[in-house]
């Protein structure tokens, strides 16, 4: 009961700040979802209050979604019905957002690079000369391991001829390899590990894969080693889903000592690893060197996969994967069982386009420009949100992991939806996590939908939001 | 003990008799696999041999993986690894086969329409002209759902504007429609009902999903409604996947009664209809009107999957489905999840494709290629396979579907070995059925990879084996 207590000011109806702790209490789980509320003269009598002020709370948290009232019962916490209330709503968002029903906002939720650095003229000179060069035969399907000629090149640009060509799958994109990698590998009940937080998208299809989903949080340079080795003590694990650079959603890169711990511990305890190398290309930090987990790994125990949504365009859907011998079989069957293969046509342009060399100067111009992105926003954060929110610049990538301060009441799914009101898309931290109500207290904002004159606008609004918000909400401590 | 009963020619060694007899009893499942072998002693005396004859028999039989040897125990006959392992062979061939190492083959194993037909220079036209229209813009993530304008253009072309093109959903192809619509509504142990033969890539999906699975026999005008009633009245069933034209592989299509009683059923009985309609652009027969089952569906109760593979191209993945508004939501989660979404040049350059009214010519083309490979190769085996093999021209579509007459001793696994010796490559019946072991004494055959020239060579190859094989293995009736 003793949670319930607060001191009122005089600045708001009682009924109001009432609600509002109540609700904040819900939010930080100190009321649980589906918690029994007192009832109206149990907290009239603690709060020395009128019932009708009790009433009056009970109401504005049933109208906020944060409560229902049971008939002949009382009153009951809702949470996650909030939550999941939210994350409709979120996609609703991005759905109107997708369909260019929103294009006035300033939209920092991009996920990937913009298209508008690309250069279409050489796009269409090797689409051209492809279709010149090979005619029908570039319309037809591939080789289930996808274009021959691609995989060789990738061998070359990538990997200094150090793989075997045919370990190579290409697949639509990398959040197609993490599926049909997950229906290759991960049956009901099997055991898998995610970094928390972790990328939304994988977390879904684990979950509809129904394997049993372990999270070790992420600490500054890759996941809590220790907190790992106790789940590896007490379970036969399956494989680890990890991100090496620029962790998403908490923009964490590994150090070579955790990528190495991970390889002994993997062969220790018989579990793969699914290295999700989906931003890395974007380094501004001159001091990080690049070498993926793949590279090190001796005893086949890595599962790569690999997107070209940067060097190549976002909307095309190609990547590829290079997979253990051990699964290859599987992974070829999963792959034709998902889509058959990957368009023909946009592999063979893809292959020509790297063997131009064009992708090099392509991925120099977006470090160049999203190293400005990236600075301009990290100054804009520390200058106009210093007090609201802590964050590590990740020292590259496209976004920050921003946490709010104590000191702000509200949490990062009521923060959403007063930003979007006002033009303003974040994603909050939520989405990331597997259960819903922890990472309340984060949001992400990236860079790559938005220039400088955006970004400005963008920190500015969330400056403005944040300050009313801790004013406002404020709850005196108690 | 019966079964091992035979008579003997003096044209053979008994041992190889006695082995072709056993065998054949393994392949028509008479012998079931794992099932002991009578001892050497009891089949000597049963069959008044010498004992070497069996021993050789039995030895010889081991060789050819149709049975084991336990020491102490004696000898069983085994039968799904050998089909397992052919599978295996199977897709090796195919890997190679795509791969051009194979390039001289006769192949009677395609899927789909060849590249060969498709205008290249109308591809090039409206890529282009994409490219310079939208730029940039073109090459960017769409609208989960796809392209706007495609979905719109798709419901003004194909469906008179009755749809509502919200209720598309652009997909990378038929087989990626089939697995998404299963994530979304098959869950383990869920009961799911196909045709028997059913599509091969179907049903690893429904498998690798961990559904019951129900097949219900096809007859000459859809399946066999009885059958599917008496699984019914036992059985909660969540849908039932089916292709109305050209069934792949038994070449039936629907008859317009059967559509209406399936649709009746699904509203009796609440469950759901995918309907997978790959193949019906190609339609020869002039009586055949074409109505999808879709066009019938008053209460949404069917899923309707459709593939551009035919009127577009086949390596380029492309493919709608429409689905009832209660799973809108969860497929097109199961959508992002799969592949966040599908390639966004090829949509917009499938569109303006579309409008221009392209694809009606090459429709009409490719009716007038294949109606003309489709009557040789009718008459190709009616008038060379017809003791062989027993078959109903479809009418339409790419493929026949051959059942081998009872005077053939080898089952279509050992045909496909023996072709493919000659260069010829066929697609045997046990790809096609939940058991693999049924579905032996049929064999698909299609014609988009061959010309006239081709079907002659590869029908007269065909007829040789059989008629040699016949003769060879012949045990004569006992």
């Amino acid at each position: 009961m003793d949670k319930y207590r607060l001191k009122f000011n005089d600045e708001f109806n009682k009924y109001i700040q009432l609600y509002a702790h109540i609700k904040s209490l819900i939010d930080k789980n100190q009321i649980e979802d589906g918690e029994k509320l007192p009832s109206i003269r149990e907290l009239a009598d603690f709060l020395k209050l009128n019932k009708v002020t009790i009433i009056n709370a009970y109401k504005k948290l049933q109208a906020e979604g944060y409560a229902n009232q049971k008939i002949g019962s009382g009153t009951y916490a809702k949470r996650r019905d909030s939550i999941r209330g939210f994350k409709k709503s979120y996609s609703i968002t991005f759905k109107r957002l997708s369909s260019g029903r929103l294009s006035d906002v300033i939209d920092f939720t991009g996920e990937t690079t913009s298209a508008d650095f690309f250069p279409v003229a050489d796009l269409k000179a090797v689409l051209n000369d492809v279709l010149d060069r090979d005619g029908a035969e570039a319309l037809i399907y591939q080789d289930v391991l996808g274009y021959e000629k691609l995989r060789e090149r990738i061998n070359e640009k990538f990997w200094d001829n150090k793989l075997d060509f045919d370990d190579i799958l290409i697949v639509s994109g990398a959040q197609q390899g993490i599926d049909i990698v997950s229906k290759a590998l991960i049956n009901v009940n099997d055991n898998i590990i995610v970094e928390k937080p972790t990328y939304s998208g994988a977390l879904s299809v684990f979950k509809s894969r129904k394997a049993n989903i372990f999270e070790v949080p992420i600490e500054k340079d890759g996941v809590d080693l220790e907190a790992l080795k106790k789940i590896l003590k007490k379970n036969k694990i399956k494989c680890f889903y990890f991100m090496s650079y620029f962790q998403n959603p908490s923009t964490v890169s590994y150090s070579n000592y955790k990528k190495e711990e991970l390889l002994k511990l993997a062969e220790e305890h018989d579990f793969y690893i699914i290295e999700d190398d989906y931003l890395s290309e974007l380094i501004y930090d001159e001091s990080t060197k690049y070498s993926s987990m793949k590279s090190y790994d001796k005893n086949d125990r890595v599962i790569y996969i690999k997107s070209f949504s940067k060097i190549f365009l976002p909307g095309i859907r190609i990547g590829y994967l290079v997979c253990p011998r051990i699964f290859k079989d599987s992974v070829q069957n999963s792959k034709v069982n998902t889509d058959i293969s990957t368009s023909s046509l946009m592999q063979r342009a893809l292959e020509m386009y790297m063997e131009r060399e064009y992708w090099i100067e392509h991925i120099k111009l977006l470090n160049v420009k999203y190293k400005e992105r990236y600075d301009f926003m990290k100054t804009e954060i520390q200058n106009k949100l210093n007090e609201s929110v802590e964050f590590n610049p990740p020292g590259g990538g496209l976004h920050f992991y921003l946490k709010l301060s104590d000191r702000i009441q509200i949490n990062s799914i009521e923060l959403f939806y007063k930003l979007r009101e006002k033009g303003v898309l974040i994603t909050p931290g939520v989405m990331f996590y597997k259960h819903s109500n922890e990472g309340e207290r984060y949001f992400k904002i990236g860079f790559s939908q938005t220039d400088c004159d955006k970004i400005r606008k963008g920190i500015d609004i969330i400056s403005s939001v944040l300050s009313e918000e801790a004013k406002v909400y404020g709850v005196p401590n108690n």
